[in-house]
């Protein structure tokens, strides 16, 4: 017999709501058991998930979905709404190639009404969403999920600053769980806590449970409405009723029941709203409930036993040679700061916030404070290096420009996960910065080849009195040893790696290693040009009067990036070598494995050399018209 | 004799601490005087500056800058900052190319310790700057100064929350007039307008000035700053409370002897503190009083006769073609709403707003929140049309990539104040928007050549099933009259407006002009390319094939601009003509009259002519060697 029966006749929500209340308890612990087995073979988020399996099945229950809009903010807990919403034996193979996606969607199910990946644009989304609603007169419910972490987010507030001043008819969930991925931090999140655990609330509630049950049915859920109402105006409400919003809460998010009916009630209603569910990340497996932090996204496990122990001697990972060399130049720099937004994990500050936590700063979900913060640092003499993924840095790019460009301020990026990041997907990859960094005066931008030269260009960065970036995959290198020292690079030079003829390979970053191979084999000649900016002009020079083709490799976009800093230059010295720009085409690049994702953009070393003598046929056949 | 006896003795901050403070409120009105005579002359930022004259003083009189860090947010309030620090003679060329900026500098003065322009950043400056000294413990104090209006921006929200965690040492006041540029919006703006309307603390006032004023000195001083501090907790100060701030307020922003006071206290506490003071835009004039927008920034103008009124038939700029064109078209098609952050005057949305209240959002200041805001309604099958400058773009770049560009939302972007701005200088051109643009898949970028082509494009713009850009100048443009008509263009179809020989100019947006006089000259052939992306290919190709050399001319970075498009678009096609990319070039560009700032950067007829003959005669004498 299945151990899912109640789970599996759901195949649309509608099916769901066919089901009496009473069996909702039982279908969400199915639900549960079922994402966390799910999860353990396939890896992904978990631990949100869990979190949020009493909150999904009861938004679906109430609201008319997808007739109703149901958002999901950064959508880390979504998995147990695609297991409701037609996915249920997709779930199995997610964030894999030919599987669902780990975030909502909007091609993947006319259920996940808005794509997300970066947190805290739930709310905006469904405003819009709401006031469509409203012009054409549809009844339509509208309904945002947004965890406290993203709460953090500046644009959240925007968000609650203006629904609260248009009042559409929005229902706003905060699923707070005390964490965004790791702990939380910022003044808010204090405050949320300190009302939770005063005993105001809590003695309030016995009492009034004590009422509540000696009335009769609708009045006591009239009642039950208006202690909430109550709640709101003792505990954590004050916040969100200043900004407009009638709150609701705190509710347990994992009494389906009780959720099933405030949020009955809730829908109902007009104007912005919020109820304000405290659950627990990790929710009904334990070791997940005691760690959530690991359990977070996971790789395939026994649930039985748990996430196995990092083995000691793994190879390094780019984060790990950044985690080391904060360190290691702490130590030598007093005035060295390490601030990360939100990711203290992911971009490998766990050991430096330990050694030196009077440097450390956590500013939570907000780049562009985290951004204009370092250069208020910069400005005192301090020297800060912002740790941040290549596609977050987008949320601070005015920031960037502003702040720190202008003003010429030596603050060092260091930014992860630059190119494609496999199973997170398109809104991950760090595609753009490339392009949207070179067209900003005094900033240097760098790439490493290996992890030893990533090393030596975080030194070298911290050495610039100027803006620098550093951008490195996620993931691992070439395997190169990192030295202990902190030497650095001469700045604006390139590395000739090999001499060979008729051909120049000027690859960038990542690129170098897979054409190294295509070089030996083609005879060309292979430069690791080191910096998008300043480009080594000598070099290029050199390069375009010495060969007959160029060719540029780059893990960017081709729009605006590194190869056409190349081409701007080739332009600007009269020369005209034939030229291929490989990189990333325009269009975006779905979930998958990195080495996947590299072989289907055809950045792998097959990718390159098929595109190299497609191109050299091509010429070879057709030579240019204009000279 | 002189008008202004105290004032001129006040060659820096020092001068002005040695005042007894009895001599502060006559030292106040000078100023005020001084401010409005200058700015009538000169033209620039008026309102802001009249209502923060007490403000500045309290600040430099307590404060002992530049030690101290004083913080301006925006700066549209600096001039009484400039007057007082050493800049009393220059102010009177504010905004002129060889005087001082209309915001704070930090090149051109160490008590501007942090260049602003964009509102919402000072908090987070300040807060890298308190802690940069707790880092040194230097014992200097810190202290931010940020409107109502920038409070509105989710950055400033998100420093907020941080502060209140780490706990600096850092003052923050806010200045709240009730207004940003034009009226503030947002819930959070109606809870503190309702809190100082409230008798409460009206009451209460009265009440307490009575017992005040019976008692001694210090006793008294210390029982106003309690006073303060029980104001703090019936009125606005719960919001930042919760957010980790001590809060005192409101104060009366105008009585420089009780700001004294209180800042004085104020400046000796630790930990993230908030004054509150309530001021007026346009204060001491009547005129700027009676209407705050209109002299929120102004041209010369006689402070007897005040503003002259706009004569009807001044020539359309580009806002009032979009302003109509909007209004068309919302005619004709229900769906379409207009959306601006905070700039419903400066983009053009006034007679929108007017005529279609129920389709016209204003978010306040919060670029973010309107970029997902109008993906939320383009989801719901609404045509959402945000109007914003180029330069503010910038805030909502992630969601740009996200929100609109991964989901092919069809959203219009009109960005206004593209290419160079003129006075407001280096924070606000919009410089690089074809770069960060045309790299992300879907988005199809647009620059008009002249008004009747700006209309066309919106036009076109708002029938493309994506999101769409249409880029045009603050100002004027050639003084072609827009049809009445809402007629569409070909979609990536360029213009060919001349033909000639030998060379071909491929112009974008503002550079058609200029080149056609050129093009004339040269006997070149021109075209108006429209599209930056998806580019004319075959127009590309033909004119690489029937001509030597390609010029490319464009109003923004040549670092990833057009012409780089251009340039990947040959390498694509394997043609090699001579290529002259003309744009602008790796540094920013200072204040000044937008006709000053295209000479100085060589995008006049001028410039461009100089540039192609010094360019052809140089590629005459050294061919490229590579061929």
């Amino acid at each position: 017999m299945s151990a899912y029966p109640l789970l599996e006749g759901i195949d649309e929500p509608a099916h769901l709501r066919e089901l009496p209340q009473t069996q909702l308890p039982r279908l969400s612990e199915q639900l549960r058991d079922y994402l966390l087995n799910s999860v353990a073979r396939s890896g992904g988020h978990l631990a949100a998930g869990l979190g949020a399996v009493e909150l999904t099945v009861a938004l679906h229950y109430v609201l008319n979905t997808p007739y109703d809009r149901l958002v999901w903010d950064v959508g880390h807990q979504c998995y147990p709404h695609k297991i409701l919403t037609g996915r249920r034996q997709e779930i199995s193979r997610v964030r894999k190639i030919d599987g669902p996606a780990g975030f909502p969607v909007r091609d993947e199910s006319p259920y996940d009404t808005f794509g997300v990946g970066h947190s805290s644009t739930a709310i905006s989304a469904a405003l819009g969403m709401a006031l469509g609603s409203r012009n054409r007169d549809d009844g339509r419910k509208t309904c945002a999920v947004i965890g406290d972490g993203g709460l953090t987010a500046g644009e959240a507030f925007e968000a609650l600053n203006h629904a609260g001043d248009v009042r559409p008819d929005l229902l706003v969930v905060l699923n707070d769980n005390e964490m965004s991925i790791s702990e939380n931090v910022g003044a808010l999140n204090k405050t949320f806590a300190r009302l939770l655990a005063g005993g105001v609330y809590g003695n309030m509630r016995a009492e009034a449970k004590n009422v509540l049950e000696r009335m009769p049915g609708p009045m006591r859920d009239f009642a039950k409405l208006a202690e909430e109402h109550v709640k709101g105006m003792l505990v954590p409400g004050t916040f969100f009723e200043e900004l407009g919003f009638q709150y609701f809460g705190p509710v347990d998010g994992h009494d389906v029941d009780e959720l099933v009916t405030v949020l009955g009630r809730l829908r109902e209603m007009d104007g912005p709203r919020i109820l304000h569910c405290v659950t627990r990340k990790g929710k009904g497996y334990a070791k997940a409930e005691a760690n959530p932090i690991a359990y977070h996204g996971v790789k395939a496990f026994d649930p039985a036993a748990g996430l196995k122990a990092a083995t000691e001697a793994a190879p390094l990972t780019y984060t790990d040679v950044f985690s080391q060399w904060l360190c290691d130049m702490a130590e030598q720099e007093p005035r060295l700061w390490g601030v990360t937004p939100a990711m203290r994990e992911g971009s490998g500050l766990v050991a430096f916030a330990e050694r030196f936590p009077d440097r450390y700063l956590d500013t939570a979900i907000a780049e562009q404070h985290a951004v204009t913060l370092c250069g208020g640092l910069a400005c005192e003499g301090e020297k800060p290096v912002l740790a941040i993924y290549s596609t977050f840095l987008q949320r601070g790019y005015d920031q960037l420009i502003h702040d720190i460009a202008l003003q010429n301020l030596p603050v060092v990026f260091a930014l992860d996960r630059a190119g494609l990041v496999g199973a997170d997907g398109a809104t991950h990859h760090g595609m753009f910065d490339f392009s949207y960094m070179r067209c900003l005066p005094n900033v240097t931008v760098m790439a490493p080849a290996d992890e030893r030269e990533c090393r030596q260009m975080l030194s070298t960065a911290l050495a610039i009195e100027g803006p620098a970036s550093v951008r490195y995959p996620r993931g691992r290198g070439p395997g190169t040893v990192p030295e202990t020292t902190l030497e650095t690079l001469p700045v604006g030079q390139a590395q000739i790696r090999r001499w060979g003829q008729g051909i120049a390979l000027l690859a960038f970053g990542t690129m170098v290693a897979p054409a190294e191979t295509v070089a030996e084999e083609l005879d060309a000649t292979l430069v690791n040009m080191r910096f998008v900016k300043p480009l080594d002009e000598a070099c290029i020079r050199e390069m375009a009067e010495t060969h007959d083709a160029i060719v540029i490799l780059e893990e960017n976009m081709v729009a605006g990036g590194a190869g056409s800093a190349v081409a701007e230059t080739l332009a600007r010295l009269d020369l005209r070598p034939r030229l291929l720009q490989i990189g990333l085409a325009d269009h975006f690049v779905d979930h998958g494995e990195r080495d996947e994702q590299l072989a289907l953009v055809g950045l792998d070393t097959d990718g390159i050399r098929q595109r190299i003598h497609d191109w050299r046929d091509r010429t070879v056949a057709s030579p240019a018209t204009s000279e």
